[in-house]
């Protein structure tokens, strides 16, 4: 007897999953290992930026009451009482008629309060300048606070780490960063048709990709992977192996086994397990058998066997659960609007999730399918950045239709293009 | 003196730079740590996909000759004489009138050339099944070779692995992987007035930002970084420190000291080390002191100590550099086209590389400057995903122009929403 499984949409699948995020706790990290980990807490400004007055050039630093009357034929003579670098302060005052060398980031000298660039200048000696244009006071200083100030929020959280956000982490003093622990996801593949990439190959069988590349989406996603191996052809000792690893994970993952083959023993394991089972059949293509289970908190994703459907099934569904329960504020894939590239004349009932390769052209984004489109393909996720996403209804889609896809990366270029100003 | 330098645009630069290309050497790795790294050997098929003809569904392998004139009026009835699962053979030949029970994957058995489903089957007993319409030779068999023939290239050679070559590299028995060596590069910071990450405040004293900003950078670009620390504020020091890592490293990236500074000793450094300087001023706001000199292979990136132009400099000659030095096929950053949010009225005769965030709205890219601009301002690069780019001229920019920007990553959505096709 097959079984009758009712469909439900993506939208109310990701909805079911979503609706049962558990948080991960938080750990600290040095700053240096912070880098692809998602914050768990604010990055607030220890201080004002910048923390002095500041110069923003080389140049001298003077009271601008000094230069009011200078001018082309009225030149001012300034004498140079120190140079100080960056880091260091100035040790003396100037009075009337006296400035400070000073370099990029120097805090500016008491009783100074402009800047003169060295350009501007005349250099008479290496203690007396000349200025022929007066300054007022505030020019060329960078106030204290005046690109933050002290305790603003910088991120509220739930960012993942990358170099930018490591600048601000180190300027407002986060040597150790409150990071999410990584979800700890157990890998099993089923299928005794499937061999270990290092095996040779025998009549009838085929290399398990699917492990290999959700241990990658994992990593992708910010989890901790551990591959467990194949699980048997065999219900007891299948059952016995889940469970066995339940306590060492926060959430489980299979591929394959979950359709309705005589040696599909998910939906059974499932029910041995007393798991809640949110859904088994959603209206997508390739996927539709994807199944999710939670057993208390731990979601167990049943993903397809079939490669496409697997990797559509984990992004979908296992990526945004994981990267939510890292506190992310953004866990679901970037979605951008695109002109389809190529017609899909026959309709489909379900939503397809088309492996696309999505290119910018002339001011807009454009998807064409990745390779075949066949959802056994593996070769095409190879070369895949975006997924087309097709809605299921009556009619087919034609090359120029407004599509949504959503981005599984940013590409990089082949060559650097500096853009030249069109002047109109 | 001032030193006057000659700005150069900044594609003349990037040709500088990359007309330099030292490729890296190859290592192998094992598959599940090629994650990240660039692949120096194109992937080919070592085996046709699928390596068999095979069944794509759960369902009964037939001979479609014993299905020609079944109908609604006319069942055939057939004997089932074994069930095979994926991975096994069929140790029987069906004669005429017999099928074999098979589940998805499964190598067709022998004398059978068609699959019917268990949904159009209707099974009179465990060995008796009935069929109500014909099938033809070939229907629902995935054919050997169908997807992919045996020798055929997968991928180039040149990509950044990521999940979906995994599962290629899985599938194709890739247990070891080729991939570039990743460049070892050394970071020095310059200024007496950084303090680490963890260190109090001082007066005049601010954070180094800029050293594991870039370190996170380069790993974000695959390379390899050993932070060497601060140089000293004096010549001689400094050239002996640089000297002496100069033989640990592929590349050297130093933030700071190339301007012209009492203390920027960079600029006599390259002189001393007889490095050839490729360019010390580029015209581009930030990063305009931005220096590259080579000695022999080395790159010497002299980026600039401040940290929006550091950024920058980085990824428009340091990244590229590194990617292409370990064999990227696209090792710029993707360029876009958008629709500028915020008026720039201020000319500028300098290309702009603004900190921007890029989002997309009703079919387009749109770009506004993320934080305030202003290029000391570390804090807004925690929130940029893109650089807007202003190409220099004599007018300024205003909300609403057409712009190109540099991706520098994909966001994620924070929501997940279904498309619903909009029915015309």
């Amino acid at each position: 007897m097959v079984e009758k499984r009712k469909p439900i949409p993506v939208s109310d699948a990701v909805g079911r999953v979503m609706e049962r995020i558990h948080t991960a706790e938080t750990e600290t990290v040095r700053l240096e290992q912070a880098g692809g980990r998602w914050l768990a807490e604010p990055i607030t400004a220890d201080e004002a930026v910048p923390p002095f007055d500041r110069s923003p050039y080389d140049g001298f630093a003077v009271r601008a009451e000094d230069t009011k009357n200078a001018g082309r034929e009225n030149p001012v003579t300034l004498r140079v009482i120190e140079t100080v670098g960056a880091g260091h302060v100035a040790t003396k005052t100037p009075r009337p008629g006296e400035a400070v060398r000073v370099m990029t980031g120097t805090i500016m000298p008491q009783e100074t309060d402009a800047v003169i660039m060295f350009e501007l200048t005349k250099e008479l000696s290496d203690e007396e300048i000349q200025i022929t244009r007066p300054f007022e006071p505030g020019d060329n200083v960078v106030k204290k606070g005046e690109e933050m100030q002290k305790g603003a929020e910088v991120l509220p959280g739930g960012e993942r780490v990358h170099a930018g956000i490591t600048a601000a982490l180190a300027t407002f003093g986060y040597s150790n960063v409150q990071v999410r622990k990584k979800p700890v996801v157990g890998v099993f593949a089923t299928g005794t048709e499937l061999l270990e990439p290092g095996d040779p190959l025998e009549p009838g069988k085929i290399r398990n990709s699917n492990a290999p590349m959700v241990v990658e989406q994992l990593k992708e996603a910010g989890a901790e992977a551990v591959y467990y191996g194949q699980l048997p052809d065999e219900f007891d000792l299948c059952l016995s192996k889940i469970s066995g690893v339940l306590e060492d994970v926060d959430a489980l993952i299979t591929t394959g086994g979950v359709s309705v083959g005589d040696f599909d023993f998910l939906p059974a394991v499932y029910e041995k397990l007393e798991a809640e089972v949110l859904f088994n059949k959603v209206a997508m293509r390739p996927g539709s058998v994807t199944t999710v289970a939670f057993q208390g908190e731990k979601p167990l994703f049943g993903l397809s066997g079939n490669p496409s459907a697997c990797f559509v099934g984990f992004e979908l569904f296992a990526a945004p659960w994981l990267k939510a329960a890292m506190g992310a504020q953004k866990p679901f894939l970037q979605q951008a609007d695109a002109v389809l590239g190529k017609s899909f004349p026959k309709p489909n009932p379900f939503t397809r999730f088309v492996r696309g390769h999505a290119f910018f052209y002339k001011g807009k984004l454009h998807a064409v399918p990745a390779g075949l489109d066949k959802s056994q393909v593996v070769t095409s996720l190879a070369q895949s950045n975006a997924l087309i996403v097709l809605p299921g209804g009556t009619r087919g889609y034609e090359k120029g239709d407004p599509v949504t896809v959503f981005m599984l990366r940013s590409d990089g270029a082949a060559e650097f293009q500096e853009p030249v100003k069109e002047q109109t």
